[in-house]
């Protein structure tokens, strides 16, 4: 998408001078920049540190860590250690997993002389079909907007969690493509963007919203019940870190209370996710999943600009304080109207998921 | 309660030197510092910037800045004209138009050159009225806390929502105020405070909390759903701003959200309301009760410490970005397992609350 009339993706790779383009989230929104990343160390930390982030997206990158990886050294025993490497980065998201084995799969079948040229395709290959998946997401996610829309004759209130947005992904975005696509049909679409704590990925949707022009209203995550039950919303649209075979939708901490709110409210709640976040092998959510608890100064310190303008950090809370930071929630396939996936809309259960199966 | 080991209320008043002492709660938790109001401007910008907060702590701070305005002009004029003022300060909150009410009532009867003792006299008792009702609710919740902790025998986990503790009030606190009595009990209490954005007076719980000495676990709003669906919320207690005469509990924004998510998981729901704080006026909770929108400022700015330990803001959203900030929510009387009031534990229906109708 668009950023000051210019058209980036999120992830931008050359092959011949053997480096990958980011840009650097953990800037945004307050300042937009992009960084070379050159070794899969530079990958390895932009993923934690979350200057690349969003569940699709971290998969691309940390294919083109692993092509990175294989110009320095393309051994079976450093294919193995990186991809294991890369892994560990950020245990939550499937995505990342998926992206490993399957480049992992590409290079095992060909020689080390041949997997550094290999590898550079296959991750573009990854990116460009994330594109198209993302692409597909939103046509499909639009015709439900456009629905709801007919149904009501109005603007139409759309909720939001975290950033689901095309920075999370290499282009368009998951829960928040079919919006782009509404709004630029000329459907009237007004976005409520959880701040999303901690972290308030919430800004980087505004961020993205703002500069494609959509309406939105920044709001605090515990104003979402509130406006629900003032008829103020008028659909729920996350993106997903993980969905079970059941239809379980794992997502940023935050996102089952919204869910919750919407079942109340009689609200729909969708959830849009890349058939590849769907984990086939979980078969129970709760048990099965494993929640990452992030480190407590994210909740203890807020960034943001001070007064003069310039980047800087408070802490909220001080070390004396103990804190917990579980970073995502479940949310059950109970309180999911639907998935939307770059093969349809389709129910949140086993029965309605198994048809997407590879 | 104590603080460095010195007992205060949140509030103190001098009628022979003509001020009133309150702890600075804008400040808090990261510098303890007291004011001495002199004038019933300062009264009213000490409430409306939140130096005093609480529901409870407001109405007790409205009465005696109507006692210093009494001391400058007793005339019928000024009492209507400081009262009308004082209750615009925080339109939400019930118990500021109870106090003031209570005030005009007791300083109409009188002549005006009596009204600035009477004045005095009755901001105290309205004071001391308040720790002793807060005292007895404390009471009442105990035998609740100590009911749940039997069941379960092993510690407690509450979580609570915003500020309802004794900084709220001029002592004990309202849903606050079980939680020491237990733990000075010897039984095991955990507390997760929830941040409660904006402002994060969820600071101010674990600072009483550690002061305390209290266990507690300072997590973000987003957080409390996922804690419950894990069987890590025992109880939840939250305090009220206003209820309804029908159990309608009109609480912090965000309240709701974990309203719903503890009815979700079978988790007793509680609010502790002090009987002024029940509006007997109301009947439909949704349509009649106003919901205060603060300021935009709140949410874009977050306050805390910067890295020298030096108070600092940051702005997480830029002025340019829209923002909507309702600062209270309703919760239905149906999610509300009971209420903990001064006169008992009752069901949060018309027929449990009308016999403690004055």
């Amino acid at each position: 998408m668009k950023v000051e009339g210019k058209h980036y993706r999120s992830l931008w790779a050359d092959p011949l001078g053997r480096t990958v383009g980011i840009i650097d989230q953990a800037r945004l929104p307050h300042a937009f920049h992009t960084l070379e990343l050159r070794t899969v160390h530079d990958v390895a930390e932009a993923i934690r540190s979350m200057q690349v982030r969003g569940a699709p997206l971290i998969g691309v990158a940390a294919a083109h860590g692993l092509a990175l990886a294989m110009h320095r050294d393309p051994s079976d025993a450093n294919l193995h250690a990186t991809v294991d490497a890369l892994n560990a980065t950020r245990p939550t998201a499937v995505n990342l997993a998926w992206a490993l084995a399957r480049m992992k799969n590409v290079l095992s079948a060909v020689q080390p002389g041949e997997r550094e040229a290999a590898a550079w395709r296959e991750a573009q290959a990854i990116a460009d079909e994330d594109v198209a998946l993302n692409e597909a997401i939103g046509r499909h996610g639009l015709a439900l907007i456009e629905r709801a829309h007919e149904a009501r004759g109005r603007p139409l209130n759309v909720l939001t969690h975290c950033n689901a947005g095309w920075i999370a992904t290499v282009d368009w975005g998951t829960a928040v493509a079919p919006i782009y696509m509404a709004h630029d049909l000329g459907i009237p679409v007004h976005v409520w963007v959880d701040e999303t704590r901690p972290r308030n990925p919430g800004l980087l949707t505004a961020w993205e919203l703002a500069s494609h022009g959509v309406p939105h209203t920044y709001i605090t995550d515990n104003a979402g019940g509130h406006l629900m039950q003032r008829g103020q919303v008028d659909l729920v649209l996350v993106g997903a870190d993980r969905v079970t075979r059941r239809g379980d939708v794992c997502n940023k901490i935050g996102t089952y209370l919204k869910a919750l709110a919407a079942r109340a409210h009689d609200i729909p709640f969708y959830a849009a996710v890349p058939t590849p976040t769907i984990d086939w092998a979980i078969e129970d959510a709760l048990a099965q999943i494993p929640i990452e608890e992030r480190s407590a100064e994210e909740v203890r310190w807020v960034r943001g600009l001070d007064r003069d303008g310039r980047p800087a950090e408070v802490a909220v809370a001080s070390e004396a304080t103990p804190v917990a930071n579980p970073a995502f929630d479940v949310t059950p396939a109970a309180l999911v109207t639907a998935l939307v996936t770059e093969k349809g809309v389709v129910p949140a259960t086993e029965a309605g998921l198994l048809p997407l199966r590879p």
